[in-house]
């Protein structure tokens, strides 16, 4: 079964009130380093996988993009980045990222965001994208940080005064599926290692052209909370550039 | 001051104990995966950057390489090379790794285990190596992991039995001096990001060419305490090309 957490409506109700989700790119925390890693979107046939309420999306065109398609496994958020979407440059499609199937040298950029530690294998899907992505065509992914994932809980291992003390790590080597509280549900996401993300990468064709551990912009870091998300990484950024 | 805890009598002697220092390569956690990651040393002109008891350069003579030049700070470590070393195309450099000073294009491959986690700045010497390297050339490092590196002590935390909870990470954005206890000693260390080993790389002109986050080899788990370094990264592998 693949992974389609965002359909359920208490989890989805409770995403909504996210400041990333209400207020979009600016407020989410990884923004300021992802966006400086965007190739140019002029005249580029745009590919955006896992694209939730279409920020991406919208900015693309907005960035001059000739054409977008976002894909999503979930209705309720296809939903949602329909009507926030009024360029008719962006097409929405319903369907799991593994599913995808076109043909090469379709797209000039791909971009992910937050989406591949919910899907099993990145080997597969990789080499799909490599496939669909032009010669020199660019290819943008956000996931959980490795260091995040890999002991399961996505929880701070507190003191006895009840605060974070430090972020544990443990069964790092282990790949696979992580039962984790996000929102007050319990989510499945998928750990895998930075090796496996890089090494994915380069093998099916790509160039790593930058890869970045994002700290929080400064000006969300009065949002409660944000200041222990400079003890660890979060997140993960990678470009990759098809050779 | 420059690192230079390996002339220290005491530590020293230690560190002599270790099965590596002792048996080489072979008892060396990560080398089944930095072995696959070296290029051919046929012809080559190696450099070797904190070479320490000289293994990678006797390998590299071993391999077919023209010539090897040694870089350590430790007048020990190269005693200690040099009974180990018989070839004359082995040649041993008393110097600090920041102080390499070679002309352009001067060497095929250069190689480095574990010595820049002793140094604070990454960015000043790897463009010293893209300059002295070949186009073409390759540079394979290995450091510890910054997951090993980030909270300082290199400690597990334990629960209350004693037995290691998990691995604490914390300060990880927090580049600079770690104060650790290794083999009973005192030692400093310099924490850095993955995101500066990779991109510092990226910068100073090489491409990333493979990224390996190495699990002990499995002939080695018969040894005390192995089986934990199962539980997280405790090295970081990097091999890179110049452009």
């Amino acid at each position: 079964m693949k992974e389609n957490k965002y359909d359920d409506i208490e989890f989805f109700n409770q995403y909504k009130k996210m400041s990333r989700s209400v207020e979009g790119l600016q407020r989410a925390g990884e923004w300021h380093e992802l966006k400086k890693m965007l190739p140019s979107f002029k005249e580029a046939r745009v590919l955006d996988l896992g694209c939730g309420f279409g920020w991406h999306c919208n900015y693309a065109v907005e960035m001059g993009a000739k054409s977008v398609i976002g894909v999503d496994i979930s209705e309720k958020m296809l939903q949602e980045a329909r009507e926030k979407t009024t360029s008719p440059l962006v097409e929405y499609i319903k369907m799991p990222i593994e599913d995808i199937d076109y043909p090469e040298e379709s797209f000039d950029v791909v971009i992910s965001s937050l989406a591949f530690h919910y899907i099993d294998s990145f080997q597969e899907v990789c080499r799909k994208i490599s496939n669909l992505l032009v010669k020199g065509g660019d290819f943008i992914l956000s996931v959980e940080h490795p260091i995040f994932t890999a002991e399961g809980s996505q929880q701070w291992h507190y003191d006895a005064q009840g605060n974070p003390l430090h972020w544990p790590v443990d069964r790092y080597f282990e790949e696979g599926p992580r039962k984790a509280i996000f929102l007050g549900e319990e989510v499945v996401k998928y750990h895998k290692t930075i090796t496996t993300y890089v090494n994915t990468l380069i093998s099916c064709g790509f160039e790593i052209t930058k890869l970045v551990e994002p700290k929080p912009a400064d000006y969300l870091m009065d949002e409660p909370g944000r200041e222990d998300e400079l003890r660890r990484p979060m997140m993960l950024l990678i470009s990759a550039r098809k050779k």
